[in-house]
């Protein structure tokens, strides 16, 4: 009749899914965040950071985000059982080529890259589909480099698993685990239906807050208040990381733009004849859509990036 | 070589411009909140308020925010030496017919409608140049109504008060001097260079923030996250309020609607070309402009609509 010891179930929710040695690569906000939360959630796990630059390793152990430092991906991940890959997402390839022959036995490998469909077909082909789960997780900050890290950069908010069809269901049951263990909520997506979604949800939006930046006069800018200065908060990214957001998926962000494109027009049309009512019912079903989704559901305020 | 006293220098901050009896025709969040920082600048200043319906002057009287409640905006104006128009933008027509004649010797008009060129011809047609000089306050918050008042709503933002070539200077220099007595800094701008720099900066930007709510199926918002929720805020705003701002300043809505397309049309080249290099110079243009600008001036938190 009795439960579980506290003890025992304090120790269990802070398991983070049987992983004892780590390798990240690329040592910045998510990388580090990713150290210190898995310290966190398990202090005895071993953390090795991977880092093209000595002076970011330097801060990356300053902040206690990893153990030990390389410059070589390779070094690091032979005694590793799970490898994390933390850079810009056009560097997954170059590194998988060059830590594939040195992976342990049963080690497993995920990214925390915000498009899927080609990373995943990539790691595949290079590590193998028995190894390799893609994951995004959805936080961030417009705070770069491993001295922003925090333990709680995740706690919240939402990691998206990205199994493809070759992908074991028990690879996808561990990282899910990893991720919850790092007080995130998850979802499960096939790679390029994440891939559609976030364009529209996020990739598409990040370049609409560019093109309103860009838009008025600098003039102008001088009367500009809040509303603006949140529409466009996302502006403020980093260029080279979303650059390669948009190349890495190209095809359903262009897709997103056609759709928006047809609406801006149905919206000058609107606007051009005048139409009351119409204008009304736009916006009136834009507020109820908002208000009873995003507006509720991350009611938190936290000052994130995807 | 002593300056003045500092109990007569504080005396002097809290002016408001000479006013004495005050009459704000719409009780919402604005006239609310006028009532309540007018009050908080001068003490001795009475509040008329007038509203359509009893239950909101009764809140309305309830937060202090007015001395008296009228039904009939003609009822008090003939003792105020001060009325603001806090009304939806499409009742200052017949707000002015009805008050029109029973204005005292001498006492001015103003509004804090958000567009200005059709507000300014109409209300200088229906009471005169000499009386009247636009303002628009912008501060505001999702929020309606009066009970959400608050006397340092305007605190830090910016009124722009828009002066035709009939505006006595007097006048302006007047009114401009209330708004700064309400802690707001003041922009002086022409009524139809006020409609196309807001038109940019403000009104186009809300409808995007709506259209970015529309174009996702309702599945994608499962795993949206901040980006969108900030970038979408806009649409959580008044429906019947935006339809009046989109209808009152078409023209310079459309031709910046116009302009977004083209921009748009750009964006899709560059990522149907996968043009990273020109991808990068436009992310980077956006961010730089941004953290150069509206970045920096805002970077006081406070949740606004303008």
């Amino acid at each position: 009749m009795t439960g579980p010891p506290l003890a025992g179930k304090l120790a269990g929710d802070m398991s983070i899914s049987g992983f004892e040695h780590v390798t990240i690569v690329g040592v910045g906000l998510l990388g580090g965040s990713a150290g210190l939360a898995m310290k966190a959630a398990d202090p005895s796990v071993r953390i090795a950071g991977v880092g093209r630059r000595q002076s970011s390793l330097d801060e990356a152990l300053h902040v206690g985000a990893i153990d030990t430092a390389h410059l070589d991906p390779a070094e690091p991940v032979g005694e590793s059982d799970l490898v994390i890959l933390a850079t810009p997402v056009q560097a997954f390839a170059p590194i998988l080529g060059q830590i594939a022959d040195h992976l342990a036995d049963g080690a497993v490998v995920t990214d925390v890259g915000s498009t899927k469909a080609s990373v995943v077909a990539q790691a595949e082909s290079i590590v193998g589909p028995e190894r390799f789960v893609g994951s995004h997780p959805m936080a961030g900050s417009e705070q770069k480099g491993p001295a922003f890290s925090r333990a709680d950069l995740f706690e919240g908010a939402t990691c998206i698993l990205t199994p493809s069809e070759r992908t074991p269901g028990e690879l996808v049951n561990r990282m899910e685990t990893l991720w919850q263990a790092l007080r995130m909520r998850t979802v499960r997506m096939a790679p390029a239906e994440h891939d559609k979604a976030l364009a529209k949800v996020s990739h598409l939006p990040h370049a609409v807050a560019c093109l309103l930046m860009l838009l008025p006069d600098l003039s102008d800018l001088e009367v500009s208040a809040t509303g603006l200065r949140d529409t466009t908060r996302l502006a403020s990214g980093d260029p080279e990381m979303w650059r390669d957001i948009f190349l890495t998926n190209a095809d359903a962000v262009l897709a997103a733009a056609e759709g928006l494109a047809d609406l801006l027009n149905e919206f000058r049309d609107l606007v051009d004849d005048r139409d009351a009512e119409g204008l009304r019912t736009f916006l009136a079903s834009a507020k109820i859509r908002r208000d009873s989704t995003i507006a509720q559901s991350l009611a938190d305020r936290r000052i994130a990036m995807e």
